[in-house]
């Protein structure tokens, strides 16, 4: 079971009203990768066996008391409890006073601003859901416990965490606006670019937003609740050029209250403008918006565009962006035809070719949310309740 | 004549309320600094032979057709022709009718941020109204239609520009606050930054920002109002910690602006974000504010620190941006001592050091506003209206 998401309008990055049930300070929306590019598979065991709690993440074993583990396994039981009193449960009556292993890998880097920790929880909480026999419509909450947008990942397609409106939080809950199959034409492309142009570490959290940034009161405030209900409707009418020009200026925005939290946080570095630099002129030269950038929390682009501006669009890049490595090993994922550029494009754009820049493209699309691992070959836990090899030396 | 002015709250660059009269949206504070250092030299010289208006500007002739040209040789003689007719002028009568020639030199790189078209607005308004015989408490009225921040560096010390409420502009001018010897003790820095470490150039200006960023209304309405209150507070009690956290809050939301702005505009770049870095993790060290940053149009750094503090900072630029070039080539202007750094605060600050990151500094202080050139060596036009060999050659 697996997935990633990836922000339109980010809202629960943007600073969040209460750190400890991580809520959200505005709604927010995204779309829901897809699994056969980017994946979190999480197996779960629990035994009578087991002395304690443990996690293996990417093959190697975690703390299991980091308190957003910890928040989600108590909740989780919880909720499973609850059931089994009321007599709803199917699962083995037994299950949930026993200790788990959980082993979970990604197939894409983590912590490069790819929502990876919102897959890893939504994937867990899935998967802990399926052992303990938990409802589904309880999962939003306890997912949110672990990363707040991980709640968003629950679900495939186009994906809205709504900001909800009760102190505790129990309204603040994901739903999906579309689904995966909704948009068939549109297609997505994640620009890693080189670990050199890193940015150096910001000083400061995410957190710090809310406690510092004069703007972001006013973006939570006045200017989400608008785009969102624009946004929706957008993806309803796959209306491109609003749903493209919406997700750029969101993306802006969000960066932009970083730079106005104190000290200031900064995602974005030279490399990471110059993608957005290309994205406008391209764009530009066509006199309308064919192509549209968003940034999460890192300097790794994420491009929306029509499958039939794709091959061109991967040209482009590959033009002013000359890569180190060819073929396959530059661009991963869903095949992208090869396509001319003409002349007139090309001094158009009129930039300075940055060599390198881009280490590697992830070609994609949407896709589903988290689904069951029937293979038992592609279980990451043997049956002594400890990671196979494969799954170490992932 | 000379000088130029660097922005605290910066407020015009931010939009303007009308393009024409070069109106800001909001008021805004600057700190003029010394000649010595970043000045502006300008002369004028008007004849009956000279058979048109001409302009050069660093050695090199330019277009006096230029619209903002245009409107403060226009406005310029307005005034001169009023005060004559109302028998107020000292100057020569007939000089209003004459054509003029003008020359003009910086001695530091324009368009790198440093204000060189607001310096050298207000020189040339300045040296008009010399010749011209127009009373000062017009020129800022006069400078505005050049640059708008013009205005502004009419004055020496501390100046604030108001942002007015009467359509015409009328009641938009520029005050000081309080002299350049009022606070003494107060250094500024420009840090200027390796060429290859430009920012890619922006595809909008920044008069984009009024149109489409959602943020700059609530900046300008709402956040800039009461920081400029705070902000003269600040400087009349010689507040050094208050002053930098406040400069560096507002440099930060004036980008954030431009990054809010369609398409956004990014003057900021990774050699920037390791400046701004390094300054937070200098003050952490000392829990204490003792060194700021702000940013212009441009990646170059000002920073104002207090002068006891001022030797050690510039090393620990040294050893984080380990110069090309070593003594006077790396530090030009006011002269700083020396001074050891400790092995803790190297430590502490944990930063990867960046080779020619920086390019040199030019160490200088608050400065008295435009002033005129007696000596007539000086003068860079020759008796016969013509650029001196002096003036081209710079």
């Amino acid at each position: 079971m697996c997935f990633v998401e990836l922000f339109i309008i980010d809202i629960q990055s943007g600073g969040k009203r209460d750190e400890d049930l991580i809520l959200p300070i505005n709604s927010s929306l995204s779309v829901t990768l897809h699994q056969d590019q980017l994946k979190t598979t999480t197996t779960v065991a629990c035994s009578r066996n087991f002395q304690q709690d443990r996690i293996w993440l990417n093959g190697k074993e975690e703390d299991i008391n980091n308190p957003r583990l910890q928040s989600c396994l108590q909740e989780i039981r919880r909720f499973s409890r609850k059931r089994r009193n009321t007599g709803d449960s199917t699962s083995d009556a037994s299950s949930v006073s026993h200790k788990v292993h959980i082993c979970s890998v990604n197939n894409f880097p983590t912590a490069a601003g790819l929502a990876s920790s919102a897959s890893g929880y939504a994937c867990l909480v899935y998967t802990l859901s399926q052992l303990f026999g938990v409802e589904s419509e309880q999962l939003s909450a306890v997912a949110r416990q672990g990363s707040g947008s991980a709640c968003r990942s629950l679900y495939g397609g186009f994906v809205q965490w709504k900001l909800g409106t009760q102190l505790d939080g129990k309204d603040s809950l994901a739903e999906q606006v579309e689904s995966e199959s909704y948009w068939p034409e549109l297609r997505v492309l994640i620009l890693v670019v080189s670990a050199e142009q890193k940015s150096v570490g910001s000083t400061s959290g995410m957190h710090t937003s809310v406690e510092t940034s004069q703007l972001l009161k006013y973006r939570a405030d006045v200017v989400v609740p608008s785009r969102m209900e624009e946004m929706i409707r957008v993806i309803r009418e796959r209306d491109f050029p609003a749903f493209g020009e919406l997700t750029m200026k969101d993306s802006n925005q969000f960066h932009a209250i970083c730079l106005d939290t104190y000290p200031p946080i900064f995602y974005l570095n030279n490399m990471s403008h110059r993608i957005i630099s290309l994205v406008h002129r391209y764009n530009q030269y066509y006199g309308e918006t064919r192509v549209a950038y968003t940034f999460d929390a890192g300097p790794n682009a994420v491009i929306y565009t029509l499958q039939d501006h794709l091959p061109e669009f991967v040209q482009v890049v590959r033009h002013f962006f000359p890569p180190e490595v060819n073929g396959e090993e530059f661009v991963k994922g869903l095949t992208v035809c090869s396509a001319d550029l003409s002349e007139e494009l090309k001094r158009d754009i009129n930039m300075e070719p940055t060599p390198k820049g881009i280490r590697y493209i992830i070609s994609t699309k949407a896709g589903p949310g988290p689904c069951v691992v029937k293979d038992p070959n592609h279980h990451l836990l043997g049956a002594d309740g400890l990671p196979k090899k494969s799954a170490i030396s992932h």
